[in-house]
């Protein structure tokens, strides 16, 4: 099914908001089995949104999601210009209004009077609910084509698109299912080429692939569930460790997860990530139970004088050291006494670097009661990125870790 | 002048990648003095690029900044489309294509045949030069209409703008002048409010808000320079110290200015926010001359063991109130041997609350030589939100604190 969206709104045009209702809805209609045809941004404004509405009704797409401009301040015009262009009368719908007066009562407000528009309703139409909010959205049916208007608040919009719009168009459409496989530390190219072969075989799904910083997501969708199934299985077990979920957790959670179920604490000690490990593993809910702290030490003195790293080794090997990694991974696991410490020091740039060690080079290094480790890595990146990468690989390297604990 | 925007990607259509060019191209024209009157996001097709400027050529705008479409695989098809749709033949640039050549040879690649199409220069048009990429753009003129074509690589896309679109559109429009007055602790109708007067003496400026969970941007943009730099001292005097800058620095990079001016050192304690406030502040180059480190105390026992916070403290008070914010601050000032030690320790949800400590209830310790003070806050939001806002008014108090530095 062909779709087209138009997105309404003033705040949209001028860059106040970036238009993420566009690509939320984009990706969902996809999973489902649509082609989003064409969007168009729009002000608020009747003659943009009867033109954009003739536009749409000029393609061969059997639907429009609207978004926006069903507030109840006087720049919401949809509603009303969405009744001129079906030509339709309306009415006021008292037993909505009372339901909204009282929950403004609830919160001890007074319903403004500009509200009353939300409770209008079209003679030549339906309402759509709004489980979140005050806005009902509408549906009208013109040639064969449906027309869906929702307002531009995310969470509302969402939450109606899933009740309500969801249903809809998988109707409409033969069943689609999904699978998500999300990676790191690999490339896009490299996974193309890595599961071809299992591509090739295979003919009734769609495969999208989703890169970011962190590493590449994989969403592939088709029509026989068992199918996608084997198939996500097929691709999983050629990139091997690189896949860290077949969900949509983080790295972090997929971390914090299995130190919790393992019962395995962890120490931090960390120099040009300044903080950003520590901050990424207590983003999830519950990782008190396995974190229990670390240090950011960023000066030479801080490492000499609060982590206990040897005067000599920074002499000798400097701050930014496989050894100096080394020591530091163990002085912190000691110091915090956990099950696993791990440490990070490198160049984030774009100063600091000399002859020998450029920016971007990185060592990590990890402590158990059973060993001592490090990894050198080297990114070519911004101050920022490097250490957005770094902590991707840190969390990656946790996450093997706790896979080989028995 | 009036200007319209199409987007040209399946990728943008699928959800895949977020259309932010629109939003960038949105706000750099808007304080350009233009109106962004549509926009537009259609997939790589004929049909959809020529329905597009028909859609375009029948409004009144002045021009469209047409972005994507313009690389060297098969799938982008923008420059033979333009071609078709203005009836233009085209040669082939030798003098390109041997400098397209040299740049691939210089990294020891051989240049793609599918890249000859960049070299294509129309008859009736005119290329835009391209001066971090291999996609010069192109420019065409009907019916007193500007039709400019983009890579959707953001990059080039922005360095194309900057060096030839916005020149050419300044010197349509009257020249514009604009001021950013960046805030933080006031609400956006606080700030309404508070300005409300000397806006209403003003009559020749245009006024944005842009809240984010930071704070809220201001910007002015108006045809006197010097109407626009009163106004802006005038509105930022009246909203006192919530104004951290009057420029586009972030928070932490007015901090770390500040305290490299004064040759202040400083050092972390943190609790809840588990890292985030040193990631932040070493997000920013330079910050290792004064931030010298930190502790991420997670657990009870590590504010104990190792920043030597007294039992009977926690067991009194708890790990989350005003005597352990207190003595976390002394502490790390004493521990780094630095001039400010700032702490932080709270609940940053969604459990961890207990009947009288409520989530999102935050203690900030500060310590410097002169005096130990701490400050309570109390956020209402999700985990993330709530470290990010705590992460945030520390960030504030220090830039408070070094603007008393004598």
């Amino acid at each position: 099914m062909k779709v087209f969206l138009i997105s309404i709104g003033n705040e949209l045009l001028t860059g106040k908001t970036i238009n993420t209702n566009a690509s939320w809805l984009g990706k969902k209609l996809t999973i489902l089995g649509c082609t989003v045809e064409n969007q168009i941004t729009i002000p608020d404004s009747d003659t943009a949104i009867s033109n954009s509405i003739d536009y749409f009704m000029n393609t061969d797409c059997s639907c429009v999601i609207i978004t926006g401009g069903l507030g109840p301040t006087v720049d919401d015009i949809t509603r009303k210009a969405l009744f001129d262009y079906f030509g339709t009368s309306y009415y006021f719908d008292e037993e909505y209004w009372n339901i909204l007066e009282d929950r403004f009562k609830k919160r001890d407000l007074k319903i403004p009077v500009s509200n009353r528009n939300q409770a209008l309703v079209p003679d030549n139409g339906y309402v759509i609910h709004n489980p979140v909010g005050t806005a009902r959205g509408l549906k009208f049916k013109k040639n064969d084509k449906f027309i869906f208007s929702l307002p531009g608040v995310p969470i509302e919009m969402k939450s109606m698109f899933e009740s309500e719009i969801k249903p809809w168009v998988s109707n409409q459409v033969e069943p689609f299912f999904t699978s998500t496989i999300r990676t790191t530390g690999i490339q896009e190219s490299v996974i193309i080429e890595k599961i071809d072969m299992v591509l090739k075989k295979e003919n009734d799904y769609t495969i999208g692939y989703y890169p970011s910083i962190d590493g590449v997501d994989i969403k592939i969708t088709g029509k026989i569930e068992n199918n996608i199934e084997k198939l996500c299985n097929n691709i999983t077990s050629k990139l091997g460790d690189n896949v860290y979920c077949t969900d949509e957790r983080f790295i972090e959670e997929v971390v914090v997860d299995k130190a919790i179920k393992n019962k395995i604490t962890i120490s931090l000690a960390e120099s040009c990530t300044g903080g950003l490990i520590g901050h990424r593993i207590t983003e999830v809910s519950g990782s008190s139970k396995i974190f229990k702290g670390g240090m950011i030490v960023y000066s030479n003195n801080a490492k000499i004088n609060n982590l206990g790293i040897s005067r000599e080794c920074i002499k000798e090997n400097g701050a930014v050291s496989e050894e100096t990694a080394l020591e530091m991974s163990k002085n912190i696991r000691s110091i915090f006494s956990t099950d696993i410490g791990i440490s990070v020091t490198g160049i984030a740039g774009p100063t600091g670097n000399t002859a020998k060690k450029p920016v971007g080079l990185i060592f990590v290094g990890l402590s158990t009661e059973d060993f001592n480790r490090t990894r050198k890595f080297q990114f070519h990146s911004s101050r920022s990125n490097n250490k957005r990468k770094t902590s991707q690989v840190v969390l990656e390297w946790l996450r093997m870790e706790l896979n080989d604990v028995k």
